[in-house]
C-alpha cells in the first residue's frame, strides 16, 4: 500500500489537521516509461503554503483531492525508463507520499555517497539554490557590502548569510529568539545577528548595520521589510525571495508603506523565482558541494520521522521552532 | 525691491496661504564672481510638497525662513562672473523669488531662439529629464512592450508616454478625467487611456493592457500602483518616480499590498532621482529637442501669473486642474 497525504481542503490562515488526509491507497504499477520511487526524505518548505491557495502564482496551485506537492529524494524501485535503473537515487518533486510514480520527467539523479541525502533537498536542493541565485544573481552583493537576511536561521537564510560572507560581506541575521541568533554569530559566522522576537528591528538594524544596508535578502516580508527600507544604502537591492509572515493571513497583505525610500536611495526591489536559474542549478550546486567540504559552508536539517507527523511539522515553518532545513524522513 | 517667498511653516497635508508668507526685501547685490538672475519663470512640482518636509531625503529640506526652492529660468542682469554675460538667459534653482543671487554655480545657459524659455523648465528641462531617464534607464521599454504612466496629463507622464510611443510601445496613460484621457489619445497619440475618476483601475488596466504590463511608470502611488501590480508580466519593471497621491498623507503612507506579485512575475520595482542623470541632461535635450521639432513630441505648459499666486497655483499640481507643465510667470 501507498500512504498519501491528500488536499482535502482550503485553509484560511493556519492549516489545521483537517486539511489534509492521509489515504492508504494502492501501490502504483509502472507503465511503459514510468518508474516508481520510494521516498526516502520530503522536503518542507513555506512556499508550499501558497501553493495550497487557488490563485494564480508562479506554479499552479494543488488541487483539492490530489497528492500534497513537495520536493523529495528517494530510490528507484521500479523502472520502465532506460534513464533510470532500480537501486538508483533521485530528487524531483515526489511529493508528500510513500511512493511516486511518474515518467521521469523533472528526476534528477544524486550520489549519496558524495553527500548525505537529505542535502540534496536543502544546501543542494531548491533552498540552497533559492540562496544561491537569490543572492548573487539579484542582490549582486560586492565585498564590503552590509547584506541583510530575514529568516536567517531557516534553510534559505542561512545559506545566503554564508554564502554572502564568503564574498567578503558584512552579514547581519534575523532571527526569533536569543539561541537562533547566537547560533547565527557562533556557528554560521555571521557579522550580527538581531532578534526579532526581544529587539525593536530599528534599533537592531541600527546596531548592526552601522554603514547602513546595501543587500536584503527578504523571506519574511511584512513590519521587517517595512523596516529595513528605512535602512537603505544608495542603489540597494532587496531580493524578495518570500514573505513567510504574510501567508498565514486571513486579512490583506501588509505593504511595506516605507517603499518610497526606493526612490529616495534609487534602489530596488526584485522579485525572484529559483526554477528560472534550473540551467545553472549543477553549477552551483558543485561550487556549494566545494564550500561543503572545505567546511566554508555548514548545513543543517531538522529531521522530523512519518507523514502522519506532516501537519505538526509543517507548522513548525511557522512557529520557527526548528533551526535550518525542515525535512521528514519517510 | 525683490518680492520673495518664504516657507513660513511646516504644512501638515495640504499645505494652507499660511504656509508661506510673501515678502518684499531689499535687491540683492551681486559680489565678487557672483550674478544676478531675474526670475522669468518659476517651475512648480509634485515633489517641492516633499522638500518642505522635516525629513532626510535626496535633498536637504527648505528650513523655515528661507525662500520656497524651485526652478525657474530668468536673464542675468548683473554679473561679476566671467561665465555669464548680462543679458544671457539661464535655468537653475532660482527659487520662488523676482531676483536670484548666486555664485552661478548649477546654471545653465538656454537659448530662446531655439525653444520658448518655460520649455527649459519643462520638457527640456527637470520633468522632461526626469521623463527621459526614468523611462529609458530604469524602464528599459522595448519594442512592443505595453507601457503604462500614471499622472499622464502631467508634465513628466505626457513625456513618458510619447518617449514610449516613439520606441515602439503600447502606450496607457492614467489621469483624472474623461478630458484628459481624450488629450491623451486624441493629441499625445496614446493608445489607451484610464480615467481614475469614473474608471475601475483593475477593469481599465484589463480592457487597455490585454497582453498585461511590461513597464509601469509611477508618478501617483497608493491604489494604482497596487492595482497595475496584479497586471505585470514576467519580467516587469516598475518605475517609482513619485507618490503623488500620498504627498499630503497626514496618515501613514499606503504601501502596496501587491508588492509579492513581484516575485511571482520575478519583477523589479526600482527608485529613480534625475539629478543622477546630470552629466547626460545635454545629450537627451538634444534628442528631445529633435523629437519637438520633428513633431514626435509635443509639449505642453499651463502658464499662470504672479507670485502672490504662487499658493493656489500649487495646489492645481494636486487638484488635477491643469495640463501639462504647472508654471508660474513673475
Amino acid at each position: 500500500m501507498n500512504k498519501q497525504l491528500i488536499l482535502s481542503k482550503r485553509p484560511v490562515g493556519l492549516p489545521d489537521k483537517d486539511t489534509w488526509t492521509l489515504e492508504e491507497n494502492e501501490m502504483p504499477k509502472a507503465g511503459d516509461g514510468e518508474i516508481i520511487v520510494k521516498t526516502h526524505y520530503i522536503s518542507l518548505d513555506p512556499a508550499m503554503r501558497g501553493w495550497m491557495n487557488d490563485v494564480k502564482s508562479y506554479i499552479p496551485p494543488v488541487q483539492i483531492g490530489e497528492v500534497m506537492r513537495s520536493g523529495s529524494v528517494g530510490e528507484v524501485i521500479e523502472s520502465n525508463n532506460s534513464k533510470f535503473n532500480v537501486g538508483e537515487f533521485v530528487t524531483g518533486w515526489g511529493g508528500v507520499q510513500e511512493y511516486s510514480l511518474s515518467d521521469g520527467q523533472g528526476w534528477v539523479k544524486v550520489d549519496p555517497k558524495i553527500a548525505p541525502l537529505p542535502l540534496y533537498i536543502g544546501t543542494l536542493g531548491m533552498p540552497g539554490m533559492t540562496a544561491y541565485f537569490g543572492l548573487m544573481e539579484v542582490g549582486q552583493p560586492k565585498e564590503g557590502d552590509t547584506v541583510v537576511v530575514s529568516g536567517a536561521a531557516g534553510a534559505v537564510g542561512s545559506i545566503v548569510g554564508q554564502i554572502a560572507k564568503i564574498k567578503g560581506c558584512r552579514v547581519v541575521g534575523i532571527a526569533g529568539g536569543a539561541d537562533k541568533c547566537k547560533y547565527l554569530i557562533d556557528e554560521l559566522g555571521f557579522d550580527g545577528a538581531i532578534d526579532y522576537k526581544s529587539d525593536d528591528i530599528k534599533v537592531g538594524l541600527k546596531r548592526e548595520c552601522p554603514k547602513g544596508v546595501d543587500v536584503y535578502f527578504d523571506n519574511v516580508g511584512g513590519d521587517i521589510l517595512n523596516d529595513v527600507l528605512t535602512r537603505l544604502n544608495m542603489r540597494a537591492r532587496i531580493v524578495i525571495c518570500g514573505a513567510i509572515s504574510q501567508y498565514n493571513n486571513t486579512t490583506e497583505v501588509k505593504g511595506p508603506s516605507n517603499y518610497l525610500s526606493l526612490l529616495v536611495t534609487r534602489s530596488r526591489m526584485e522579485g525572484m523565482v529559483v526554477m528560472d536559474y534550473a540551467k545553472d542549478y549543477r553549477k552551483a550546486a558543485m561550487e556549494m558541494g566545494q564550500w561543503l567540504a572545505e567546511g566554508k559552508l555548514k548545513s543543517k536539517e531538522h529531521i522530523e520521522e512519518g507523514i502522519e507527523n506532516f501537519h505538526t511539522t509543517f507548522l513548525k515553518l511557522f512557529s520557527g521552532d526548528k533551526k535550518g532545513k525542515l525535512i521528514l524522513k519517510v
